[in-house]
């Protein structure tokens, strides 16, 4: 059994506090947040603290609080020469006090507070300086039922990047495409089906494969009919660098 | 059985065309292309022809080619007073030659030819002149076990505008997403869940309530470290203008 104390108690730790109960092989033995309003509901669960000098021996310390305070919380800690990770996908690994054994373990995926999630769809990339580290966060990913990824200082914070592209700015576009239809008296749900497909296509077939459109086809009769029906100039200002994009990719102009 | 003749031999026409065959109530009678190449595959199964002049009677007839042919081709269907529509998003009703009885069938999802597509999935947006071609049409489009919609010709446009926004500019996301992950030798197959997640999310929740991340945040420090990273100014200008999207659509600047 791997014992854990999760520190912190927003969308992350919530999801991840509830992923780790549901299986056998690792269990949270604590729970630390500044305060305790947050983590009560759980108080007949699990050991709860607002003290750090409280805290118990565990094999792991998962910390998921802002990428801010990572720093001070790790410096904070009252021993050393454990195992302390953040799940950060954009604080560097050293902004864990070099007392401890550092590593990260994040998990590339969007938490919602309200949205119920399916651990097993989480890929986590973890990033460790010794071999025993990556050891152990590889076997915490594996009783999550998630695919774990040894990823370097360079590559996670690349694909934090490429992440916020995916999944905050192609959400943005939803949004964008829910104001639109709501202009024009239309239903955001007709939409729903081909968001569906859009994500799936790009499962089996590489994105640039799978690129449609007038954009592609260069059709400019269709884009000066989309930009004549924009009457929003952020709107439109996105349309015409989206498809200046796809153009660039697709015809080299 | 409603008796339908198929015009065009793109994605849209053998996509309708094998969604057609595999149901019980409606029937590809006849299916017509200037060429008889793309669709002489379909012979033994189906009456084809290249000739206008040898076009068979029937209940409906889809022409399913690019925008800019439908008018001169609905001019040139050697009869009148049949019901003829076609199944672009952008076309007007009324680029459909005026002897004919006019309609539009179309299908808001993304086709790609090598793509498998589940049919059933695609929402069918109709819009007619006359209440009994869109019964008719209705029925087509539940015989394939569709959802329909009725639309004006202000909300299909509109509906057609929006589909780029969460289907082609979406689409290029990921791309970009694929670029910046290649460039730092990162794996694109970790983002697969987030985008399957992202698209799921909106299923159930307003794209405004699922936003997360650094600019919904205005967390600076991040989205600083972001723009340091990407080394490309195309990549560049579309994380600038969709983090301005975000906050102005969140923090109202």
């Amino acid at each position: 059994m791997i014992k854990i104390v999760l520190l912190g108690a927003g969308n992350v730790a919530t999801h991840l506090y509830k992923a780790i109960s549901a299986t056998d092989n690792i269990s949270v033995i604590q729970w630390y947040n500044r305060t305790l309003n947050n983590i009560s509901l759980y108080k007949n669960e699990v050991n709860i603290t607002d003290n750090l000098n409280e805290l118990v021996d565990a094999d792991l310390y998962i910390i998921c609080v802002s990428d801010d305070a990572i720093e001070t919380l790790s410096n904070n800690l009252p021993f050393e020469k454990r195992l302390v990770v953040h799940t950060s996908g954009s604080a560097s690994l050293y902004d864990i006090d070099k007392k401890h054994y550092r590593g990260v373990f994040y998990p590339l995926q969007t938490f919602s507070k309200d949205v119920a999630l399916d651990f097993t769809t989480v890929p986590i990339c973890i990033e460790t300086l010794r071999k025993q580290d990556f050891k152990l966060l590889k076997s915490v990913g594996e009783a999550l039922g998630c695919q774990t990824y040894k990823v370097n200082p360079d590559q996670r914070p690349a694909l934090h990047l490429a992440a916020v592209f995916v999944n905050n700015f192609t959400n943005q576009l939803y949004r964008v495409a829910h104001e639109i239809t709501e202009h024009h008296g239309a239903e955001f749900d007709i939409l729903k089906p081909l968001i569906t497909e859009t994500g799936k296509k790009v499962q089996d077939v590489s994105p640039y494969k799978a690129q449609t459109g007038p954009a592609k086809r260069n059709d400019k009769k269709t884009i000066k009919r989309h930009l004549k029906l924009l009457d929003n100039e952020h709107h439109e200002a996105i349309y015409k660098l989206m498809t200046s994009s796809i153009k660039k990719t697709h015809n080299g102009r």
